[in-house]
């Protein structure tokens, strides 16, 4: 192959990310600033930039940081999706990530608009797949990994960690079972003397992911 | 972003097509025709061709057909792997896929050397942190799906499959729950009428894949 067939491939980044609202997921949209689909709202993504991108994940990364004015949220790669038609600008490679965040940190994000992943409304390009794909792959990860734990804010307690878990698998789980699976995951450590009070409930212990497992997922060799 | 940023990126795919010999999975190398690692043992791959590819999967299939002369075997995006240092031509993403075939399906390809993918020698570009990805992959999903049938040549017996199974798996699986696992699946059909026979034990029967599961996974909600 000549360099000039490579050369007429558009590389692009787009982020799926997903938060909790009300107990349901939703998708972060972006409008856009330019053609194609200037105005309409879309996933967050753009152009890698050979200059300063590390790789993918980094250029991923720095789309968050620049347009939704987030620092390094959990982040994995989903699939990338190509082909001639998928953007109007060319035969174009897009590789997609998913990212989880606890609601409050998009506070900061005023241009955000959150829609919910059962009721999307159209997105351009093949976006609509990707958020299927990224919510597909967020419940069944959900089965064997400490993944929500990326969508809860810390410090936390297990029952408010449990109904995260209940809202992305969209089914009630067992509290007994609940706690012994987390457990096996290895995945909290308790805040020493920190306890939420009020309420009609005893105290209730507070936890945080351990070090090890707020990058990476700690993974169960069998489901919930 | 302006266009000239997005041509500087160079977008290949490479496969990583496992097979079994001798009851080990074995990885398909081919010497590199040219610069850069001319003559270099690597995986299959190639620039995406953007006038005739119909998507990265379509490029993965045609390098395939055209390096190592095999028609649609079991094919399946693994990861992409980016970055300006993997390939001393440029910036660039490889949109990495594995494949499975039935060893009997390599007879045609006479340029392909087979490594084991326990003892890989030294490979170029990124290519052994792919092999290390799809073996991971292969093996985590053989747990709950029907992948390990796209190494086993039609028509097979159960003891057959299961000898698949175990070989990717490495262990040994118990026969019972092996066939339950099976039925669960409704991956298979019998041939009428056909029976292996020969040898100490009496005739076994004959299955195929159905039809569905030839392109696709049947999946199973708990592992073997």
């Amino acid at each position: 192959m000549t360099s000039s067939s490579a050369a007429s491939v558009i590389c692009t980044v787009d982020v799926v990310l997903l938060t909790l609202q009300q107990g349901e997921l939703h998708v972060a949209l972006l409008r856009r600033e330019r053609a194609p689909f200037a105005g309409v709202l879309a996933l967050p993504g753009g152009y890698i930039h050979a200059q300063e991108d590390a790789d993918a994940h980094a250029s991923a990364a720095r789309v968050l940081r620049d347009k939704a004015a987030l620092q390094s949220p959990y982040l994995e790669q989903l699939a990338t999706f190509s082909g001639p038609a998928r953007d109007p600008r060319g035969w174009s490679v897009a590789v997609a990530y998913f990212a989880l965040v606890p609601h409050g940190l998009l506070s900061g994000a005023p241009l955000v608009t959150l829609a919910p992943v059962a009721q999307l409304p159209p997105l351009p390009f093949d976006h609509g797949a990707m958020v299927e794909a990224a919510v597909a792959r967020v419940r069944s990860k959900s089965q064997y990994s400490s993944l929500p734990v990326h969508l809860c804010a810390e410090p936390f307690t297990l029952p408010q960690l449990q109904a995260v878990y209940e809202a992305v698998l969209g089914e009630p789980l067992n509290k007994v079972s609940f706690r012994r699976k987390m457990d096996e995951l290895e995945l909290l450590e308790p805040l020493p003397g920190e306890l939420q009070t009020g309420g009609a409930h005893r105290p209730a212990q507070l936890y945080r992911v351990r070090p090890p497992y707020r990058r990476c997922l700690s993974l169960s060799p069998r489901g919930l």
